[in-house]
């Protein structure tokens, strides 16, 4: 079905709403809405409130009140038909005498979805699948990619000198990256549900772990601060248990036990930021979906790498990545890409 | 003094002709010439022969004959004043009856400059510095630093995983890079005088150090191949011994010496294909003037790094580079970096 000039802007302003939320929905995904009224102006518009709150669509359908009725709800993912800890969202948009609903990408959760057969049942015409690559690949892509696995989508970031260096031999790290790349990292933190080091790493360099503004002080919304510490290493004086966000310690080290906590405790998308330790674990446990590499332009010769051990004997067993992409920051040099960990074949590359 | 259309044209196509001349001509530069005659068409060109061959504006010259008379050469480099194997270009031009010279950048080789007084003693007219950035950062720039520092260019080259690993743990090493990345980095040893490894890598990898074509069949003209080797460890039987390309062995491990030796036997572009041991000892005495690093999408968490101790013992003595480029080459990232050796100032990064 064609869409109207309307309706397609609605959608791009809809995943622009999306990105907004990214980091403050968890459990529930960041999504964009957008209501048109019945002449395609439009009338409201929303995102998801923290969990608890209200989805995108009942946030949209409130600002645009009455003039929803015959209108068009424009939204990043399939409204849900399930009851939680708010009413079903197609029973709002049937409510409020929407007629029409446009959405981006199925909700895989099962118990969630059904939402366009019940919105078709009520008569509302359903426009499925617009711009869905666009929103399954941005704001949504880590909740998807969680509510599929049942564990949480984890982004390993690391900054590191050409060479691969994590710090040197005297174990200085504090600044291997620019600023600007700090000031990327620090917007990563900010859109992620919590933020996983190792205790090596609190004992190490004493984090804040905490998403600090341009003046170096803390922002209001704070990811969760996870601290793997088996051993009951990491005294309560460390700056991570300060009162700037909240702190949780799990005493595992094993990927999966962890992702599983943290999973059930509603956490979506994980930025792993321990030293060379952790990561290796999380490699070797394919726990890993994103890689992060912030490689400064500077050689060091000595002291530790950024990955360690990760089950890994022989060149042919190395882990793959596909480069999303490569990018200058400053002097540094930013690469994104994923791990991708299908069988792989020796001598392929 | 503005150039005419014809002389642009030719400056042009006296540099290109110069990139072709590289990793053939020393001691000499690689130098491209070319003569217009007196009504600015083009009369001849060339470039520099193999050493002890005539120089680019000679061959110029013989190739437009009595077309050069009330002529225009046009020359990469200032012509010299200096009989060495061959006579000076600068009398070869004046005897021509060349009315001008046009030429990109000085002669800094105390022995053989000179050439343009010599040209405006004669009565020629001559334009220094035409693209002299463009010359001397191109086909010149290896030969430039080498006879203004008295020791060969070194660019250090190395191919590693994305976390700074040159081989796995178990030391398979073939092949970190992609198949495109090899052809490239073949392409570079065809435009440098040597190629340097130490005994470690030959006992390692048996390597063959030479220029090989798409076929993997060694190409006519191929670099010297050196051997770092302090303590005789390599065998008559390793590859590099074969016939398919000079071979010397020095029997030092320390990078002034070896380079003084280099340079006294003519070569001004050395490739540094050594492993982590030799990159860190030339890294320490600070002769690298070039990095180019491939960096494969993969990890491997185990294995030796690409730079083995340099004397780097904290992060604020860490080698600084200045970056040329950053570019993708098939799935592999290419950097081309240049080290930075003047005194670093601690936290300035």
């Amino acid at each position: 079905m064609q869409l109207t000039e309307a309706e397609q802007a609605a959608m791009h302003r809809a995943l622009a709403l999306g990105e907004t939320a990214r980091g403050r929905t968890s459990p529930n995904p960041p999504v964009g809405a957008v209501v048109l009224d019945e002449d395609g102006t439009l009338a409201g518009e929303g995102v998801t409130a923290p969990a608890g709150g209200p989805h995108a669509e009942v946030v949209a359908l409130a600002a645009a009140g009455a003039a929803a009725r015959g209108g068009t709800a424009v939204v990043t993912l399939e409204p849900c038909a399930h009851t939680g800890r708010t009413g079903p969202c197609t029973e709002a948009l049937i409510a409020a005498g929407i007629a029409k609903v446009i959405y981006a990408v199925d909700d895989p959760n099962p118990l969630a979805a059904g939402g366009s057969d019940a919105l078709r049942e009520a008569g509302v015409t359903v426009v499925a699948g617009v711009n869905a690559i666009e929103a399954a690949s941005g704001a949504l892509r880590a909740w998807l990619h969680a509510v599929s696995s049942a564990r949480p989508f984890v982004t390993w970031k690391y900054a590191a000198t050409l060479d691969g260096r994590v710090a040197a031999v005297d174990l200085t790290a504090r600044w291997i990256s620019s600023a600007v790349s700090r000031a990327d990292a620090h917007a990563l933190r900010a859109v992620v549900d919590a933020i996983v080091v190792g205790s090596g790493t609190v004992l190490a360099d004493d984090p804040q772990l905490t998403v600090r503004d341009g003046d170096d002080k803390p922002v209001e919304h704070q990811p969760l601060r996870v601290v793997l510490d088996r051993r009951h290493r990491v005294p309560q004086s460390a700056q991570v248990f300060d009162n700037a966000a909240e702190t949780l310690v799990l005493d595992t080290a094993v990927p999966r036990f962890a992702l599983k906590a943290l999973f059930d405790r509603g956490v979506r998308h994980l930025l792993l930021e321990g030293g060379p330790t952790l990561a290796g674990a999380f490699i070797e446990a394919r726990c890993v979906d994103e890689v992060i590499a912030y490689l400064a332009p500077t050689l060091l010769g000595d002291g530790p790498s950024a990955l360690g051990h990760a089950g890994v004997g022989s060149l042919d067993e190395a882990v793959t990545l596909d480069v999303d992409s490569v990018s200058r920051l400053g002097e540094d040099i930013k690469v994104v890409a994923r791990p991708v960990w299908a069988e792989q074949t020796a001598g392929e590359r």
